[in-house]
């Protein structure tokens, strides 16, 4: 049923990443929308046991990092490890955002938000931010479009 | 900025759909995701002038419809007219979800869900729903993904 629900319901694959204080670190998400118009906000649902939804919690803001297409690799890399037992950051490019959190240069595009929400939906919190930044770093690359056997296997 | 938003979160383009009694209606939306697993929660945002929005108020129920990329014109008859004017499935092939709300037989697939939650999100509510059916319908078929300038020219 998840594969399912995941072909019917299509999204981008993301970096979410956070930073407090001088702590920082960014998991794969599949689970974001644009919410409003005005205010522009786009919403990210994350599991609370995660190392960057308590770096979200503390700071107060997040940013999304839209992977490409060629770029499963970089998914793997941000999404089977924990930022609590490795920095998954050592040799990956970035730059600070406009509030601190972690820009993936080599993402396609990247959209910086404040929380001014956050929802609890079943197992994951919804954290709904308001855009700051948002910007396209490759307009030509295609986005990678979540599948769920590309990092699960068949379900 | 609107444009660069749309880039930097991807998302498929589904006919909403909804039924209250006799009345039943469908809306192009582009603005949901998946947001737990357990229990299998999906969210969809929309405005609350919207026809489909009383609908799923009364009754408590919608079906996301997926559609394709070769799909536009249907997203276009589905988003551009109100129900509350003109029967918008004249015409259109569907039959009645475990709960009445229309699955386009056309689409690529479905998703039909019992509402659990509405959170306000600035001018749109976003109604969390539980998924209590799901089927592909089309197999081979890829998913539109929401480019505002296929729908709103350049902004």
């Amino acid at each position: 049923m998840q594969d399912a629900i995941t072909k019917a319901v299509p999204t981008g694959v993301w970096v979410v990443t956070a930073r407090s204080g001088e702590k920082i670190n960014g998991m794969t998400a599949a689970w974001a929308t644009q919410v409003s118009f005005k205010p522009r906000l786009v919403a990210v649902s994350i599991a609370p046991p995660r190392y960057t939804y308590s770096l979200i919690k503390e700071s107060g803001y997040f940013c999304l990092n839209l992977l490409s297409e060629d770029q499963k690799e970089l998914a793997n890399h941000f999404g089977f490890k924990s930022g609590k037992k490795v920095d998954k950051f050592k040799g990956i490019d970035y730059e600070n955002g406009l509030k601190g959190s972690p820009i993936i240069k080599e993402a396609i595009a990247y959209v910086e938000c404040e929380v001014q929400d956050t929802f609890t939906t079943g197992d994951h919190d919804l954290f709904v931010g308001e855009v700051i930044d948002v910007a396209e770093l490759k307009p030509e690359a295609k986005p990678l479009i979540f599948k769920w056997e590309d990092f699960f296997g068949k379900k």
